[in-house]
């Protein structure tokens, strides 16, 4: 049996570019670095920003903006890690967008921080879309997602400037091969940096950390 | 520390209902039931779909709608299974609506299916928020996600009209209590069903299988 393919049609994408860029400007004069970090749902960034943060409160004032549609679970365990947190309800939205993201700054601009990391909405599509000013952006991809996630939403890889494979521990009891999956990811992005981690136990996340303080310290002096 | 909460603006959705209404009315005459499955990336989605057709094939003429933003690896393994699939490209589009939906309809309408299963594409939020034209949502949550989803994505819990929790087989690796899963399921949509199972070992599909066949029936004789 063969498959049959069929091109639907698509809504074109409002453009937030400029005010995302005018972000960009205002947070270099700040000079606050802004992480985006996206996922599927349930990928671990809650998990991921706790260790991150563990590894990087000696040196930096890091703040977090977490995005959901409903609830403050997440904003809780930020603060219960250390760290400041606003949680920022999107009404209903899938993403945030740049003027969404600038009013959560605009919320905590008076705590000066060095690093601020905005959670994104859990999604694989749609905060690919939207630009949200921030410096840069990291994916996650989780090993019970699967190897062939990079296939199915190829915005996600190209926009991220790295990408973490989180929950390494449960990796022999997944049909996950690391191999495929990076090869999967370097097609829709080559060069890209990949880094596997276990957020759960921390194996792995001072790459991470690694990666955010280089890109941090190449914006504070740039 | 205190967790600031700030509600940020939502677009207005459009609306396609009517044109979904049309669908089922059209899939009354052809006899022909919609299911519409919704979940976040790798839930497990298609190996489910795999062991419902396993299940099923012997009673029903069934069809396979794959909605994916890029690729065709589920269309394939539908095709495996031994299931007709038509792959439907979004064409970067977060969700199917009623137009998306009839148009892969008219496709394999020639075709007279039973039973026709739309794979939506893998998103707990845009998917709830536009009506397909199916007659029964169905969705999974899968164990390494965790239990706290229906808090944060509550559209998808209440649209669905069954919540099926897939990759039972790993839950004793994951602080997932099955619990307050169904606790929190319970507060977003009171007395839903809800089908634990595992796809990879077909462990619990048989209730599913059931669930489906009891709801095709009364559309059938309605």
């Amino acid at each position: 049996m063969s498959v049959k393919i069929i091109d639907l049609k698509a809504n074109v994408l409002d453009d937030n570019n400029v005010l995302a860029q005018n972000t960009r400007e205002r947070l270099k004069k700040e000079k606050t670095f802004l992480l985006n970090l996206m996922s599927a749902p349930g990928s671990g960034k809650t998990t991921t920003l706790t260790q991150l943060i563990k590894a990087l409160k000696g040196e930096y004032k890091i703040g977090v903006m977490e995005a959901d549609i409903d609830s403050d679970v997440d904003a809780v365990r930020i603060t219960e890690a250390g760290a400041a947190a606003v949680q920022l309800h999107t009404g209903g939205m899938c993403h945030l967008d740049a003027d969404m993201t600038a009013q959560g700054l605009d919320s905590i601009v008076s705590e000066n921080f060095d690093i601020v990391i905005l959670e994104n909405v859990g999604n694989l599509v749609c905060p690919a879309e939207f630009d949200t000013g921030a410096v840069k952006n990291a994916m996650i991809l989780s090993v019970p997602e699967g190897d062939d996630k990079p296939l199915k939403y190829p915005l996600m890889f190209q926009t991220a400037d790295v990408v973490v494979i989180n929950k390494t521990d449960v990796a022999p009891y997944f049909d996950f091969d690391m191999e495929k999956a990076k090869k999967n990811i370097e097609s829709r992005h080559p060069g890209i940096p990949v880094i596997p981690l276990c957020a759960k136990t921390g194996d792995g996340v001072d790459k991470l950390a690694d990666w955010l303080k280089t890109e941090a310290e190449a914006f504070f002096v740039d």
